[in-house]
């Protein structure tokens, strides 16, 4: 029907072009406001929902990282936290990074409401789910370097914390337009602002709760004791893959709009420049092990796929693919050398995180002003010093009071049997032939 | 070119503003039919490819609850169900629900055949897509309740009789417009309609079939007896994370439209409370576990994000943050309980989905009224009654008239010796140092 | 507010309807350009990141079929081969497809740079992203292949130059506009390009590589050799499931166009004729197995799907739903025998993609004429010849070059060791009680 109106209507038309272009011309050259508004809240949508999955890569990738006795309880821990992440996140976090006033340092403890307007152009509502699975990305990063030896409900004390307080405030800091943003730093998806909190909370708690009992005993070698094997590689792979796959959303959806042509572009283009820094960490993992151990070691390159991409997150619009997958190899670069510095200095992150987000995510952060000419390297630094040194200290201090407080870690005995055991009473395998 | 063409035309769109306001506002706030089309499809496909998804969820969370002796007849039975599902959902599905008369008890045995038109709002396929991975996932519910000792072709012919038509005639009663939407029953997603639909149906069975040989052997034990611990705690991890994913497609797809800003925010609301369902559900599983055995289960925090998600599907629109969470938490403990209460009554369910999807999903219709003031109590009980009474009776008369032809249950040997072995003749691990 | 200005502006555009009907009837059935143009780029984001993450469905099913000495080199080869064919895709790919001139063998071997307008109907980099993961896709079909005996940077050499070069030079045969498309070849999306590609550079691997030690010690014998089982029948699934949800992207976004009402039918035609498809491989292969072996295989039901999908792509709009399922059931019987047929002739096919990606590829490809008028035998029959033949001789030229060069074989005492001693260092299960 719709198909015989158009062709009765077509002469109509024609006539109505030539009295009265302006009209046709900007019907097709503009989006209206409603159909920009229901763009956004899709991209938020969709990318925020990516998102949300990286939990369950996090999940697998620290359930296949740490020995089998500990399983149960990182499945524990991840499921966990992204709960308690989604509640605290809900209460305070919102509010108190973008309730700040400008320019500010905190915003209000107050819970979030929906206050769509069309005006905003987008709904509110969408705008805190993506937010919200960031806040619980930021807490997924903590809970892996600390596992086989913390006590389950201190963990999750101090995930909400980080979630309901620490990490909102660093993001209100700059994406709330606090005062980071005003000095004009720059941090796009949150190199910095979610994955070095993530990473400089999980090294103040590595820390204070010491390595697991025997992780060092042959002091200095190079590769990780035998005792301490991963559990499944298999899983560290699809949590990887999934993590990847959620990237997409995590830098694609920090583009915060899709309701125009060019936003449409930029996203695209992110989602290139994520791929190509992952592919460049992947890569640069495998020659330059194969080239130092004579093996390809495939935990680095999985780790160095994260490694890649936490460094294009500070910037991943402006770079050409080039610069993209050198920005990405140099982040999986950082990770196998990160890791023997913390191996060196006996810090015991089991899976890798420190260097990952932490050590990469300061490296994309330094990078911007290379392919972004609006970012200064002195703002660049004063913004990772300045998040980085903040959520450390607040983090030890936390941790310093659990500790002294309830404990964080658990007792020898119970180590030694496994957290699985003396956490959960649930065993992670019961295969048998 | 057509940036320079809007700086050329800008003057004449500001006059032609001046002269036919209306037009431009019109264009600046409706969506046409054809692009509200567009996006009320792309929601149906979007939500549907993450409810499709779903059965990978369930087959991972069934596969890693049941011992290691029945993996892969696990996974035989959920590929094999959404493919025996997507079938029967086309040829006769479909007509039964939708082809109902309205107020009306059943529709038509005819295959589904694709009649968009751009009036409808959407495509029809895209609704036939989104409906058919609601079916599926009802019979998804049946498989973990029986696995370890049902036969393995009887469950698939169950599986066709529930998804062809036991799930379409019930859909028909509500999404149809037939005699309980008539009444007024409020069950936005299907916390009754699929979830409790799936669960009356495995508590049939499981009736029926009896327990798993020697699950039972020291009664009232209050923990799983060890033999038939988890055969892998990631394995449901994984499971849960892609169920809570394709969850906010199945609830938000249930919005049905995308095509304005107020679905665009319906749906984001939607999402949002979902999730705060989810994780309600697990924090309560968390803390009342520990409290009552010492231990954090992780199995039940696990099932309590899903006890949560059913809950709050009858309703995921209404609620406020706080009500959802407490829905949520309610469903899971809920979970909690009802497993006791089965073991109590040795009704074996191998993978505790009848308490996660029957009873948190009674639980979640009833509040209905709680949160929206358009339903009432009583029609929700009368659609909860109406809807269990007939899936249970009508499964328990399939179960015993397959029972008395075909059998259903495996003989003791095989059940012995494992279901893999005798129904597959494929061991699910072949995992060697 | 807006509501009020609608309401208020009510009869002016009741007015306006009356004197400029044509304007706004125009608006109610056209989609302006710019949201065109927003639609299709979404359309090809969402349908690309769905593929890409089939690579982690391919890492998965691979995972699981090789035994657990070869896992962790699995997993390498996996993130290995979709980082490098990133970099390849962007570096040569992209323009040695489609920088062909009309009718012709070979394009440009330049870099891809985005060309992005608004004319083109989609973003350009979207565009990119959404063939770069089908080129991907077409490694991983080789990886399973040639699993367990083949050294991993000789493999990865190969990915290059399949992802770089060989694979770009057919698909510009026909998508990029070459000698096939103008003759008429039809092949939606890629039965023939990507997936008798990847199965035909396999073949020319496993022929040269030869078979596992002692793969073949019983010859003739029907089933796989039990020291050759499958390591987890779950990660089989879980693979299963995530290309079967990837493959709605794969051929739902090679419509190409999400910017009409006529798109979004067709999409969501083709998502349906994709799901049913895969069902029909599945419970063909479940009946067939059954009947065979009096055991339902399950390994051979989730082989189906696949065989079903491949079968589907290269014609998944123009089928009715019961043909798409018999397309599909055929692709999934043709997964058996072409199984039993390549161990007849001792071609060792580690995980069964020759099978699944090759002979369901030819299948479907040479099917599409039964339900699409516009293609014709002859042309479908020179197109999958001529793809598979050029394919198989330059991968063939390849290996060889490579063999008596850097050698593609692992010694005895490495193969024997498992490759991921040998090659990685990373055994992949560390897993005790």
């Amino acid at each position: 029907m719709i198909k015989n109106l158009k062709k009765f209507i077509g002469p109509l038309v024609s006539l109505f072009f030539l009295l009265n272009m302006t009209s046709v011309a900007s019907a097709e050259t503009t989006v209206s406001a409603e159909v920009g508004f229901i763009f956004n809240t899709f991209l938020f949508l969709v990318c925020g929902f990516l998102v949300m999955f990286m939990a369950a890569g996090f999940a697998m990738l620290e359930s296949g990282m740490v020995t089998s006795k500990s399983v149960s309880v990182i499945c524990a821990k991840n499921i966990g936290l992204f709960s308690i992440a989604g509640i605290m996140f809900w209460l305070f976090g919102y509010n108190l990074a973008y309730g700040i006033p400008e320019g500010g340092f905190i915003g209000k403890f107050i819970p979030w409401s929906d206050g769509s307007k069309i005006e905003t152009g987008y709904s509110d509502g969408s705008d805190w789910y993506f937010q919200m699975v960031f806040c619980a990305t930021t807490v997924s990063i903590v809970s892996g370097t600390l596992a086989e030896r913390i006590k389950l409900w201190p963990f999750f004390l101090f995930a909400a914390l980080l979630s309901g307080i620490i990490y909102p405030i660093v993001m209100g800091w700059q994406w709330g337009g606090g005062w980071l943003a005003v000095r004009g730093f720059s941090d796009f998806a949150g190199s910095t602002l979610v994955h070095s909190t993530g990473g400089a909370a999980a090294l103040a708690g590595a820390i204070l709760l010491g390595p697991r009992i025997g992780r060092f005993a042959k002091a200095g070698a190079p590769a990780p004791v035998k005792p301490f094997a991963a559990s499944s590689i298999p899983l560290v792979t699809i949590g990887v893959f999934i993590l990847w796959l959620g990237w997409f959303g995590f830098n694609g959806g920090s583009q915060l709009a899709m309701g125009t042509a060019d936003d449409a572009i930029a996203v695209s283009k992110i989602f290139i420049n994520t791929n190509l820094a992952a592919c460049g960490g992947v890569m640069a993992c495998a020659i330059v092990t194969r080239l130092m151990y004579g093996k390809t070691d495939v935990i680095q390159m999985l780790n160095g796929a994260i490694g890649g991409l936490v460094a294009i997150t500070a910037e991943p619009l402006m770079p050409t693919p080039i610069a993209a997958i050198l920005i990405g190899a140099v982040g999986g670069i950082i990770v196998i050398f990160g890791t023997k510095l913390l191996f060196h200095f006996k810090v015991d992150d089991v899976v890798g995180a420190i260097p990952a987000h932490l050590f990469a995510g300061i490296w994309g952060t330094l990078a911007v002003p290379i392919t972004n000419s609006g970012a200064n390297f002195g703002t660049q630094l004063l913004g990772v010093i300045s998040i980085n040194v903040f959520v450390f200290v607040v983090a030890f201090i936390v941790w310093i009071l659990m500790k002294n407080t309830m404990g964080i870690r658990l007792s020898k005995e119970a180590e030694l049997k496994g957290t699985d055991v003396s956490e959960t009473g649930v065993i992670a395998y019961a295969i048998r032939d």
